[in-house]
Order: C-alpha cells, then structure tokens, then sequence
C-alpha cells in the first residue's frame, strides 16, 4: 500500500507543532486545504469542520487528537471509516496526577487550610484515614483504571461504576443504570471519567448529586470532573455547593469553554477551576503513535483502540 | 514477668484520651503522679519533663507517642533503657499522602491557578511529564520508602538520601556528606523526611537550598518539610523564597510551633503552611500496638523499632 497521505482539520488547536512532527513522516496538508483530494487517506482530527471528512473519496482512517472523541461525532456527513482514540501512556498518567491530586487536596482538607493562613491561624482540621473515604469513579476505561490503581495504593476505597462490567481487583464495581444509585450512595468523593455520549451528557445533575454519601469522614460530598463539560449541568453543581449537597469540587471541564468570565463558577470559595488542563495532548507524545499506527495499518496490521460508533466512544 | 504500670509523661498533648485506651490493659498513673514509684516499667512520652523519668527505679522501656524521637532527648536525666520510635501503617499513610499531595500541588501548578482563578483567567500553565521532575527524599527510613514507593508509581523520577546507604528499587540513593551535594544537584523537588538530631539541625540552609536543580520542567526548585522544624532555617527559606532560589514551598513544621503571628512566613505568596498536621499520632491506632509490644516484651520477645541512642533516632 502507497503511504497515504494526511489531512490536518483542527479547531482551537495551533495546528503548527502537530503538522510539523506528522510531516517528518508523510505528506499533511492542512485543512481548509485537501477538500475532495484523492490522495489524502488520514484525518488527524479536532473538532473538525462539518462535511469536510466526507469530500475525501480515499480516506481510510480517522484519528482523535484528544482522549475524548465526542467532537468528531457532531459531524452530520461523518464518514463511516474506522476511528481510533488516542491512547497514550503520557495522557493516562497526567489524567491520573490530576485525579489523585484533586483527591488528596479535598481528603487533606487543602481548602481550610489555604482559608485559614491568611488569618494567621494555627488549627488542624479533623483528618481521617484514607481507608474511611470512597473515591467514586464514573468510567472504568484505560483513564480511570490507571487512577483507580494509584488512589488503592493510598489506602483509599475504591468504587467504580461503568456501562459495561469492568471488574477490576480491589474495586467495588456497579454497572449500568441499576448500579448507579447503589454506586452514589457508597461515594465520597465522584470523580467522573466518562466519555459524552447522548446517554451520558448532563448526567452530573443536581438529583444525581443529592445521591452521594456525605455523612462521613470528610465532612461532605465532593466532586471531580475532569471528562466532558457536557456532562455537567453547571448551574446545578452551582446550587449543589451552595445547599451543601456538594462540601467542595474541583472542575476542569464545563458546559461551555473557555469559562465566560461571566459564570458564578470563577469565585465559589468551595470550587477549584483549572482550564481543561487535566490531560493535555501532546504532539511529542501523540504523534509518535499515530504515526506508527499508521504504517502497521499500511502493512495490513489492525488498528488500536478503535472507536465503537454505536456506543459513541 | 508482672504485668508493668505505665507512667503517661505527655507536653503539648491532650492525655485523657491515651491515659482511657493504656487503661484498659494496664494500670496508668498520670505525670506529675508517679515519680519514684517501683511499681512502673514503661514511660509513654511526649516532650516528658526532665529527669522524671530517671527518678523511676525500675524502668524497663520507654514509648514515644510520636515518629520522631529528639524530644526524648533533650532530657538531661534520660536512664538508659530501650526506646522504641512508633512505627504504625496509619501514621506511615498519612505522611505518604501528605508528601504526595505537595508533590502533586507543586508540580501541577496549584499556586499559578489558585492566583489565576479570582482573576478569572482561562490560561494553561506549562505542564511537564512526571518523569522530568526529580522528587529527592532526605531520609529514608520508613516513611521516606512509603512516600517514594507511590512518587514511583506516578513516574516521578526519585532520589534519595541518607546517613548510611538503604537501596531501593527504582529510587537513585545517595549516601552521607559525599552524597548530599550530588543528591542536591539532581534534585527539583526536595522532601524533608530526616530525624531531627545534632547532626541535622538547621540543615535546610540557604546554602544547601542553593545547590538545587531549578533549570527544570517546573520553573524553579521547590521544598517540602514535613520532618522537624529545627531541621530548617525559616529565615533562610523565606530569603530563598524571596530571591528565587525556592521557587515554592510547602511547610508543615517550623522553629517554633506554633508558627508565631509574627512570622513573615504566614503571608509568603508562594509557602503553604500546615499546623503539624502531616501525620497526626492517633492514640487509636498506637495505643493497640504500644501494648502489644509490652506485653510480647514481657513474655520474653524482643522490642521492635528499637532507637539508636549514637544515632539520635
């Protein structure tokens, strides 16, 4: 099979490291560029534009540049070739660093003590064992298995709740819709992993926080999200820590991003904002592997970490 | 043997609790009661007033309630029976969680967000991959082996050093005087685990602070205290702090505890500051183990984590 050639189509990316290191490699040509070329069989993709995939009579192959691939679905003429997540050793373990950072800071009680220094005040907050706090993970994928592994080794609980049975040694698994509630009311602290799919966007509502445990160690409920914004109904996580459904969250993602500087969210004393910043792909890292997945492909091999479109990730 | 009284002889602890969990096994007599009484074999202590105890004619072991020993010490009348240093799962966790916690803080970039956020700034900090930041643990007994264990886990690179020589797996080690400018070269972030004897006292110097590595994915060297206060130098931690040569720095212990209202280092943008409060002696844990160790003594068993009295600790 002749290298084929790839078309770059990238929204709120800079799109010049990523073609730089693909270029080492293979002919790319950069999206608005190679619409209807029949030499491109590759699309390294972000939040493409509409229709743009489907002009290409040759491609063969979609790849995501993020852990996420809901962005290449809202693409109505989509065309139906193989898509493949980016799975990567360099963005599991940076999504785990946030998961267990995130953690560790509301199990420490980060936010009294960061309270309490301006005010000069010498005062040990109560602290539990780890061993006293369920961590909660909604998805058990390649992301929330590596984080569930480092938070057991601290010593915390571990829960996990995903669509499918993903039974993982140390972990209290529920599945699917009968596990949910189950799973909530054994839950702490809920980090959310999962993929945004028509199923899962704004499942991290306000009912479904009313669900956690908070008589505990900790002194309430916490949240976590470091999936999809749309997940999130922000104005509910909003109320949630105002009425104490929530004692504390930390978000990485939200319904629309970047934040407007408009949103209530920015200065909740009880809430901790980062930029979509938890895993951040790197072209280093990524393309490497897109790259080598692609000459397997060329030599007739499978290719990896395929997308299930019925599932929708 | 007679089942031993234990004399409680605690400074800047609440007894009643501990007195409550030592009774239930065995008789208890409460400091300033007990002076010269033969009927006591343990001292369970905590910065014990001097020369009570060489005033008990059959003492066989003392206990300290804390993982550091040096308040033992400053006793001009210490008699020389075995001192047994707690060692506890409990007070191992929650000093790895504490480490991994300001690790994670520093290297994820809690204080350029934190700062960011009432700004309402919607910006990514440079985020570098775990395995270019070097964790360097001064001490390597119990805890400092916990701590990196889990910094491992994550993909830190770790360093470690220490009087005398304590491989581990994965962790590059450095020993005695020879080793410690190399370990400090080869170091971003430096966690302070050692005991506190002459030997170490105000050993975390502005000069010592100075031969970090700070040309690093993190954008300066950072500190990391949780051993003894008298370990450190504040004022030297604030003038590298001020100067750059500390790029951040996380303290749990200080000179004087309480930390004064006086102190600068209260209102140091870039310090973090705890109350002592890394990992809390928890009579619940430590009282079971305290008394099963007397009771194997007394029927004839070795002391375990036995103090060196040449060594300080």
């Amino acid at each position: 099979m002749d290298k084929g050639k790839i078309l770059l189509a990238v929204t709120g990316f800079h799109p010049q490291h990523w073609r730089e290191l693909l270029a080492a490699d293979r002919e790319v040509v950069l999206e608005p560029d190679g619409a209807s070329d029949p030499s491109i069989t590759y699309a390294v993709v972000w939040k493409q534009k509409p229709n743009i995939l489907a002009s290409l009579p040759n491609l063969r192959a979609i790849f995501s540049i993020g852990a996420g691939v809901d962005h290449i679905f809202t693409d109505p003429g989509l065309p139906d070739v193989p898509i493949v997540r980016v799975v990567a050793d360099n963005l599991t373990q940076y999504m785990t660093e946030y998961v267990v950072w995130r953690v560790l800071d509301h199990h420490r009680q980060g936010m009294f003590y960061r309270a309490l220094q301006p005010k000069k005040m010498w005062r040990e907050a109560q602290q539990r064992p780890a061993g006293d706090i369920s961590v909660g993970i909604m998805g058990l994928g390649h992301l929330g298995r590596a984080a569930a592994s480092v938070l057991l080794s601290l010593g915390f609980a571990v829960n996990g709740w995903s669509r499918t049975d993903r039974p993982m040694q140390g972990v209290s698994t529920y599945v699917g819709e009968a596990g949910l509630i189950p799973f909530l009311n054994a839950t702490d602290i809920l980090v959310v992993l999962l993929p945004l799919t028509p199923q899962t966007q704004g499942i991290i509502n306000y009912g479904l926080l009313k669900e956690l445990r908070r008589h505990n160690g900790l002194g309430g409920a916490v949240l976590i999200n470091a999936g999809r914004g749309r997940l999130q109904k922000d104005a509910d996580i909003l109320r949630a820590l105002d009425d104490g459904t929530l004692k504390e969250a930390s978000l990485d993602v939200f319904e629309v991003e970047p934040l407007p500087k408009t949103s209530p969210l920015w200065s909740h004393p009880k809430l901790f904002v980062t930029p979509h910043a938890a895993a951040t792909s790197d072209p280093e890292h990524l393309v490497p592997i897109m790259l080598r997945q692609m000459a397997a492909f060329e030599r007739g091999e499978k290719l990896d970490n395929l997308v299930d479109r019925e599932a929708g990730y």
